[in-house]
């Protein structure tokens, strides 16, 4: 059944941090939203590049590239593409609301499985 | 080199309607915008799905599902996916901002070939 999707409306639904929800998808790509606080964890992702666009709040995300750390501050209306294989840690200093397109295959965590790994993903 | 993307920046780059930019990739797919204003041209999509997410106007989008026609308004912080096989008639009453998401061999009329075509698109 086609529908459109209000975003917004999708973030008002849940409340936990870190646990993207599914709401749509692109051919082989989720569309997913998912609300940040504090600082997740450092991984990168195998063959994934991941969109990382911003609703609400502002988005930290560290990378580390060519064995420099860096560091870039997404606002609303933004968006950043972390390609496969680099290292990021994303956080928030306030509660931040994100609209994820990744892969069908991405895991949160990457590379890495830890108590932060949401491997079944709901869709809302 | 990685760098954050301003959607509205990337926006101001530019004038024509129905005249879709790249200004990032996931993947297979490509992420562009492009201004709509009047009414494009029925056409469906083999094998793409299609993302439209509507910054800024109003999306008025046409299909034809199961041999009926239905209409979806797709207003700022919205979107609508259109399946592969689905024909779709995007329109605009204004002038109407929008960011896409669909794979890299998309053809921006589907299967229709015709002066509204594009197929080499800037990136910008």
């Amino acid at each position: 059944m086609l529908a459109k999707v209000n975003v917004a409306s999708k973030l008002s639904l849940f409340n936990e941090h870190y646990s993207p929800k599914i709401i749509g998808e692109v051919n082989d790509l989720y569309v997913k939203v998912a609300k940040l606080q504090g600082e997740f964890t450092w991984h990168h992702h195998e063959n994934e590049d991941e969109l990382f666009y911003v609703v609400k709040g502002a988005l930290r995300m560290k990378v580390r590239e060519n064995g420099k750390e860096n560091e870039f501050l997404i606002m609303p209306g933004e968006f950043i593409v972390i390609p496969c294989g680099m290292e990021h840690l994303p956080s928030a200093d306030e509660e931040t609301h994100i609209m994820l397109l990744e892969p069908k295959t991405t895991l949160n965590t990457g590379n890495v499985v830890n108590e932060r790994t949401v491997s079944d993903l709901e869709r809302i």
